[in-house]
C-alpha cells in the first residue's frame, strides 16, 4: 500500500510543512520506500518531481523541501510497491493531457483485473494497475465529453461513477485533479482537514516540527489537506466516509460551507 | 529565440558538464532568461524539471546540477520568449504519451500560422506555437500509425516529413524523442559532436570548467551531444545541415559509422 497527500487552496500555498511529515513515512517512520512523487499546479501548468528512491533518502525530496513552490492544488504519493516493479515509470502521480488541461492522478490500493480493461486513447507507460486505471478513467471522460462539459457538476458526477466502478474491483483511494478541482475517492482510508482563520499552531506526528499558521497566512486563506492518515496530532482531522468521493475547490470541500 | 541541448548515449550518462555550460546562457552569458527545462529518460520513464525563472538564477537548476542523473537521452531548453508569456505551462520541453511511450519535445524558432492548424487528439496546455506544433506532429503520427510501425525507418521518415512541413512555416530547430531515438531537425542552427574512445579533455565556453572524459567513461561509451551552439572550445563540433533531420540512437548518428 501507499500513502497519499493532497492540498487544495484558495490562494497559492506552500505545502512543505505537510510534505516534510509525509516524506518521513518513505522509509523512516513508515514502510513506503519504493519511490515518491509530487505534482504542483501553477496556473495551467503542472510541475512534477518523481524519484524511485525512498523519500526519506531522496536528494530530490530534499530539494522539494528547500523550494518555496506555492500552489493551489498539490498531489503527492509515497509508494510501497504491490503491483509493478520499482522504477521511474511506475512512480505516481501520473499525468496526462485532456482538453488542454493537465490531469494528475495518484492511487493507493489494489485493483483486480483492471489491467485487462480495454483502453482507447491513453495507454500506460509503466506496468502498475494504478496507471491503467487512470488511463481508463480519462478514456471514459473523453468518450463522454469531447469538450469540457458546461456544468462542472456533470464532470464531478462522471468522475464519481468511474471511481465507484473502480472501487468495486478492490480498493481505490484516489487523488485526481484537472487543475481546477481536486477529486478524492475513499475506499478504505482518507482523512481531511480544512484550515482557515483563526489559524493556530500545527504539530507534525512524524517529525519534530510545529508551525504557527497565524504567522504564515492571511485571514482570507482557506486550505484543505487530504491524507491517508492524519499528519498532525493537534488538529481536528476528519475521517472520510468509505466508498465516497469528495471534491475540493478554492480550498473548500464542495457541499461544506465556511460556517462560523 | 532559445537554445537547445540534447544528448543520446549507448550507456546511461551524466549530462551535468554540458548542462552547466548551457544554463549560464540563461541570463548570464546569454539572453535566454525566460525559463528553462530538461527531460531525462530513464528506461521507459521520463523525469522533467521546469522553471519559468532564468536558468542562471534558478534554485531548481542548481539542484539539477547537484543530481547525478544518468540517462540515455536528454532534451534541454532555455527560453527567450517570442510567442506566449513567461509561465510554467509555456516552458519546454513539452511531453505527451503516445503508444504507451513518453514523447518529449523542445523547439527553437518561430512558426507562422501554426496555431490555426487543426488538432484532433492532443491539445496545448500553454499558448506557444511550439507546443501547438508538437501536438500537431503527434496527431499526424497517431493518425498514420495507430500502433508503432514495425520498421523504425517508417517512423523516422514520417517525423522527417512533418519537420519539413513545419520548417516551411518559419524556423524549426527541434529536438524530439520517443524514448528510443532522438530526432533533431535543423532549420537554422544546430551543432553536434560524438564523443568516443580515445576520450580527452573538454573545456566549456560559458564557464571555467574542464573535464577529462577519459576518467569519467569506459572505452565502450559513445555519447552524442547536440546544441544550438557549441558548448566547448576544444572539440570538433560539426554544424548540422540546414533543413535536414538527423536521428541519434545508441549514441550514434544513424547513417554515421563508428569509424577509426
Amino acid at each position: 500500500m501507499c500513502e497519499l497527500l493532497g492540498m487544495n487552496c484558495n490562494t497559492p500555498t506552500d505545502i512543505r510543512f505537510s510534505f516534510s511529515g509525509l516524506i518521513q513515512r518513505g522509509g523512516r517512520t513508515g514502510p513506503h520506500r519504493d519511490g515518491w512523487g509530487i505534482a504542483f499546479y501553477e496556473g495551467r501548468g503542472c510541475r512534477t518531481f518523481h524519484d524511485p528512491l525512498p523519500g526519506a533518502a531522496s536528494e530530490v525530496a530534499k530539494l522539494v523541501q528547500s523550494l518555496s513552490v506555492k500552489s493551489l492544488t498539490v498531489i503527492c504519493h509515497i509508494r510501497k510497491a504491490t503491483n509493478g516493479r520499482v522504477c521511474l515509470e511506475n512512480t505516481h502521480p501520473f499525468t496526462r493531457e485532456l482538453w488542454g488541461r493537465q490531469w494528475a492522478f495518484a492511487h493507493n490500493g489494489r485493483l483486480k483485473g483492471v489491467k485487462r480493461w480495454d483502453l482507447r486513447f491513453y495507454r500506460p507507460i509503466g506496468t502498475t494497475d494504478s496507471e491503467h486505471a487512470f488511463c481508463w478513467m480519462l478514456d471514459q471522460i473523453r468518450m463522454r465529453f469531447a469538450e469540457p462539459p458546461k456544468r462542472e457538476k456533470d464532470l464531478r458526477d462522471l468522475v464519481g461513477e468511474l471511481a465507484e466502478t473502480l472501487g468495486g474491483c478492490g480498493s481505490f483511494n484516489m487523488l485526481l485533479s484537472d487543475s481546477r478541482q481536486l477529486y478524492c475517492h475513499c475506499s478504505t482510508h482518507l482523512s481531511w482537514l480544512t484550515r482557515r482563520a483563526p489559524f493556530g499552531e500545527a504539530r507534525l506526528i512524524d517529525k519534530e516540527l510545529a508551525v504557527d499558521f497565524a504567522e504564515e497566512t492571511s485571514p482570507k486563506d482557506v486550505v484543505s489537506v487530504i491524507a491517508t492518515r492524519p499528519l498532525t496530532d493537534n488538529e481536528p482531522w476528519r475521517i472520510m466516509e468509505r466508498d465516497k468521493m469528495m471534491v475540493f475547490r478554492d480550498g473548500l470541500a464542495l457541499g461544506e460551507s465556511l460556517g462560523g
